[in-house]
C-alpha cells in the first residue's frame, strides 16, 4: 500500500520543489497521474540553457534583498526595476517584510542573501518601451555570496527576475530555499502576444491588469489590445468623444478613459509588455456609426435604404479625413512602434447593394470584383497611418487580396484552413509574419486542450531559412463572445502558458509529459499569486484560489 | 442609423426592466442580437402561473421593509425567515440602509413599502430540514397597499423572496421599481439537483457557500455533495480520523472538519436546500485504502502481489464492520433522509487477479461474473445502511446488476447513450428515479451550450402515466478533473441555470429566444450579487463583475 503521508509530503515538495526528489518515488504513484518533480523544477517557459545542482541555500524572507550590482547601468533611479524588486520580493515572500538592521543576525552559512542585478549596456532601457529588437536575454547565477543576474538592457533583467522567482520552492519544513543554478536564456520569437477583445465584452481596467501581471509570469512581451469591434466601442477618443459616447455599452461606465490607456500601457511597459491596439476597419465597425455619421456605408434593400450599415464607405472623401484624424490621435496616444489596422472579415453585401458603391466600382473599372474595392480602402488607409510614423500589422485577407504593404507590416495569419500554405506564401513575398491560427483560445472542449497548442511548430511549413527568419513570433487570441471579466483569466491561464512556452523556448522542448509536471506546479505559484488559473488535471495546490 | 443613446438606454432598460419596453425597439436591435425584452422581465426559472400588469410602483431602500403578516405562523423567532429578509433586502438594496423611522417622510403615494411574508400551515417547518416531501409552493401578490407573499411552508416562502426579488427593475431614472403582479407558483420536479465533486479538486468552503447561495437564486433545492472519490478523501471522519489523515491532499488544509460539514449543512437549510453526500463504494475508493488498511483489495500481477490495489475488498468481514461503524456516522452527521451509496463504474480486473476472490467466487457460485461479487458487496452495504434509517440513492449500474433494492431506493441514471430506456426499465420497475445522464456539465464546448441543457425533456420516455410520477427529477453534475476554485462558479452558471427552470418551470416553457432574454438578466443579476456568472453571449451588465 502507498504510504499516504509520503504520498502527502510528494505532493506538497512537488508543488515548489526543484525536482530533486525522482528518485524517492516510484511508478505506483505515477499510475495515479500525480504530478512528477520536472528535473527542470517549475521553470515555466524552459530558459535555453539551465545548469543545475544539488547545492541548495535557504532564502530568508527578513535578510534577503534584490540589489543594483555596482557595475550596472541602471541603478536605484530606474524605477522601473526597483518597482520589479518590489514585485518580485512579494511574490516569493509574501507579507514578510525584509529588515535591513537585522541582516546579519538571521543569515546563516547557507544562507542565500542577495540578488545582484546588473544592466550591462550603457544603454539600460530603463525609461523607454519595449519594442520587437528589444533585447531581452539574460544571465542568472545562483550561488554564494550572492546571486547574479545580468542582462544588457532591462527587458531582460524582468525575465530573469521572474526565473529566479521560479527557482524558488519551499523545502519540506516549508523554508524558501534555491539551488545552485546557472542559467542563460533569450527567447525564441521576439512577438509573443495575447490577443484580449474589449469590445464583444467590456474587459475592466482590472481584468486587463491582472492579465498583463499573468503576461509577464509567462513572458509574453505583446498586449494586443483588440479594444473595438461591432458590439461596442469602449475607446474614449479626444478628437471624436461620441464615438464611444454612443458606441459603448455605456458612455460612462464601460468605456477606457485616456487615463486607463495610458495605465495599461506603462503598466504593461513595466513589465517588458507592449501594447499594440486593433482598430479594425473596414468591417468589424457597426460600433463606429453610431457616433460618427455617414462613416459607414448605407445598405439598400432593393432601391431603398434598407435602414442598416455595411462596413466603412470607401467612396467618400470624409471617410479618409476621419481616419487621417482618428489615427493620428491613436498613433500618439499608443507609443508602440505599431498599430494593427485589421482587415478581416469585409463582408461585401451591403457594398453591392449601394448604387453609388456600384457606380463608383464602375468609374474605377473594378467590375464586380469588391476585394478590389476593400484594397482601395485599405491602401489609402495604410497610406494615411504610414504618414504617423506607425508601422501596421494586417489580418492576413489584406495580404491576399494584393494591396501594397510597407517593407514593415507584419501579417497575422489567423485562418485554420491552410495556416502552413499562408506562412510560406507570406514569407516568400517578403514579409513578416506572427501566427495565431492554432492559437484561438476562445474554442474551448472538455480536458487537457493545452497540450494541443503546446504542440504546435510554428515554423512547421514549407519554406527557406530566409522564409523561416521572417516569422517573428505569434499570439494567442482570446476572442470575447462568450467571455467577460467573470471567466476570462480562468480561462486564459494556463492554456496561454502553453503557447507562451512554445514561442520562448528552444524548439527541441516537446516533451509533453515534463511539460505537463512544470506547467502543473507554475499553474499553482500563479493561484499563489492571485491568479485564479484554472487546473490542468485532478490535483491540488498547497494554497487553493482564495477569490471565489 | 440606430440613436445610440437609446441603445444605451436599451440595454441598461433590459437589464432590469419588467419587459414593457419591447415596442420600444425595432427589428435593427434584433440583428444585432441584443438582448431583447421578455414580456416575463427577468423571471428564473419561470413560475409555473404570473400574471403582470403595467402599473409599477416604487420601491424606496429607506422605507421598504419585509415583515411577518400577522396572521403567520412562522413570525420573528423563525430565524430562517428573519435571516432570509436581510439578504434579499440586501439584494435589492445593496448598501443603502432602511431607516425606521423616516418611513412616512419617505413614502410617496406610488410606493410600495412593504412585503408581508405569511407561513400559512400551522407547521411552518421554520427549524426542519428540506425534504423531498416539502412543500416548496407559495403565492405572491404585488399591490398597494403592501406586497403579500403567501407559503404553507418557509421552504415556498424562500422561492417567493427570490421570485420578489427578480420582479424589481431599475427604471430610466436608477429608482427601483416593481410591478403590480400575480404569482401562483410551485416546482414541477421535487427534486433539483448540483453534484459538486470535492474529491478530484479539493473546494474551498468558500466556494461550497457561494454556490449554495446561486442554487437558491435559481431554486435548486439539492446539493449533491460527492464529497470523496480517488484521488483524495477530504471528509474528516470522527470515527475514522486516519481516512482525511491519510487520505487527504492535505490533512489539515484540504479537508472538512465537522464544524465545516455542519456549516455547509446550515447554510443549505437557510435556502432551501438539502445536503446529500455521496461515499461511494466499493470502486472509486482509492484514497479510502489509504488510512483504512486492508479495505481495498490487494491486486496481483500473476501469482504475485503487484502492489496495487482495486475496488473495496467484498470477502472480508472486517470491511463490512467497516462500512457499518462509518455509515453510521454519517447517518448522524448528515440529517437528511438519504444518503447517495454510488456503486458506479466498478473495475473487475483486480477482482479477477486476486485468488482468494477467485476462490470465494467460487465458494459463492458466482462464476466468472464479476457483477454477481459486486451485487453481493452492495446489498450487504444497502442493509447496513439501511438500519442507520436512511434512504439510500443509488447510480444506475446497481440497478442494472439486480441488486434487491429498498423500495424508497432512489436511482440515479447517468449513462449518456440509452438513458431513456434506462428511465423507462427503472420507473418500470416501480423505482423513484432521477436524471443526470443529459446534465454533465463538466463537459465544455464552444458557444451557447446551455440551450443543450434547456431542451432535455426529462419524461420523454416511453411508460404510463405512473412511471413518470416517478421522476421525481433531476440533477446537473460538474465532476472535478478540471474545476477547482479558480474556474468552478463561472463554469457552472448560468449553464446549471437551463437545468434549474428546466426542473422548476411547467413542461410547455421551451420557448429558447424568451429564455435567453430572460437569462441574460438573470445571469446579470447574478453578477450584481457577486457570483461571476459568465455570459451567454456578446453583450454587457449594468455593473460587471468586481472580481477578477
Amino acid at each position: 500500500m502507498i504510504n499516504a503521508l509520503r504520498f502527502s509530503l510528494l505532493l506538497l515538495g512537488v508543488s515548489f520543489s526543484q525536482g530533486f526528489l525522482n528518485d524517492l518515488f516510484d511508478e505506483e504513484e505515477q499510475a495515479e497521474r500525480v504530478v512528477q518533480p520536472s528535473k527542470y523544477g517549475s521553470l515555466w517557459p524552459l530558459p535555453q540553457k539551465v545548469q543545475l545542482s544539488e547545492v541548495s541555500f535557504k532564502l530568508n524572507g527578513v535578510s534577503f534583498k534584490i540589489s543594483d550590482a555596482k557595475e550596472s547601468t541602471a541603478g536605484s533611479s530606474c524605477s522601473l526595476l526597483q518597482d520589479a524588486y518590489r514585485r518580485y520580493y512579494e511574490y516569493m515572500f509574501g507579507s514578510f517584510k525584509r529588515q535591513e538592521g537585522r541582516k546579519s543576525r538571521h543569515a546563516g552559512p547557507s544562507d542565500l542573501t542577495e540578488l545582484q542585478v546588473w544592466i550591462t549596456s550603457s544603454e539600460s532601457d530603463c525609461d523607454s518601451f519595449p519594442s520587437v529588437a528589444s533585447d531581452e536575454s539574460y544571465e542568472l547565477t545562483v550561488d554564494q555570496p550572492y546571486a547574479v543576474l545580468k542582462a544588457p538592457k532591462v527587458w531582460g533583467a524582468l525575465h530573469g527576475l521572474e526565473t529566479f522567482s521560479q527557482l524558488v520552492y519551499e523545502d519540506e519544513n516549508g523554508a524558501k530555499s534555491i539551488n545552485s543554478t546557472t542559467i542563460s536564456d533569450f527567447p525564441r520569437f521576439a512577438h509573443r502576444g495575447i490577443l484580449l477583445d474589449s469590445s464583444r465584452h467590456f474587459l475592466p481596467i482590472k481584468v486587463l491588469l491582472a492579465n498583463l501581471q499573468t503576461m509577464a509570469m509567462n513572458k509574453f512581451n505583446v498586449f494586443h489590445w483588440h479594444i473595438v469591434d461591432d458590439p461596442s466601442f469602449p475607446y474614449l477618443s479626444r478628437t471624436f468623444p461620441q464615438l464611444s459616447q454612443q458606441g459603448a455599452y455605456h458612455p460612462y461606465t464601460h468605456v477606457y478613459t485616456p487615463a486607463d490607456v495610458k495605465m495599461v500601457i506603462e503598466f504593461g511597459r513595466l513589465r517588458g509588455i507592449r501594447v499594440i491596439p486593433e482598430f479594425d476597419t473596414p468591417g468589424h465597425t457597426q460600433s463606429w456609426g453610431k457616433g460618427q455619421k455617414d462613416l459607414l456605408t448605407p445598405c439598400y434593400s432593393g432601391s431603398k435604404l434598407s435602414g442598416t450599415f455595411g462596413p466603412v464607405n470607401p467612396i467618400l472623401n470624409t471617410t479618409y479625413d476621419f481616419m487621417s484624424q482618428f489615427f493620428k490621435e491613436v498613433s500618439t496616444v499608443f507609443p508602440d512602434a505599431y498599430i494593427h489596422l485589421g482587415g478581416d472579415e469585409v463582408d461585401f453585401s451591403c457594398w453591392k447593394s449601394n448604387p453609388d458603391i456600384q457606380k463608383f466600382m464602375k468609374q474605377q473599372g473594378f467590375g464586380q470584383d469588391f476585394t478590389k474595392l476593400e484594397s482601395f480602402y485599405i491602401q489609402k488607409l495604410l497610406d494615411i497611418v504610414a504618414t504617423t510614423q506607425k508601422g501596421y500589422m494586417i489580418w492576413q485577407e489584406v495580404f491576399d487580396n494584393g494591396v501594397k504593404l510597407k517593407a514593415d507590416t507584419v501579417v497575422h495569419v489567423w485562418i485554420g484552413g491552410g495556416a502552413n500554405d499562408e506562412m510560406a506564401k507570406v514569407t516568400g513575398a517578403g514579409y513578416t509574419t506572427i501566427l495565431s491560427a492554432p492559437w484561438y483560445l476562445d474554442y474551448i472542449s472538455y480536458a487537457q486542450d493545452w497540450q494541443k497548442y503546446y504542440k504546435v511548430e510554428p515554423l512547421n511549413f514549407n519554406g527557406t531559412d530566409e522564409q523561416k527568419k521572417l516569422v517573428i513570433g505569434g499570439e494567442a487570441c482570446l476572442w470575447g463572445e462568450y467571455v467577460d471579466a467573470t471567466n476570462l483569466t480562468p480561462r486564459l491561464w494556463p492554456r496561454a502558458s502553453a503557447v507562451a512556452e512554445r514561442l520562448w523556448s528552444a524548439k527541441e522542448v516537446t516533451d509533453i509529459n515534463d511539460a505537463f509536471n512544470r506547467l502543473s506546479v507554475h499553474r499553482c505559484r500563479m493561484v499563489e499569486r492571485g491568479i485564479p488559473a484554472e487546473p490542468l488535471f485532478s490535483s491540488y495546490c498547497p494554497r487553493e484560489y482564495r477569490g471565489v
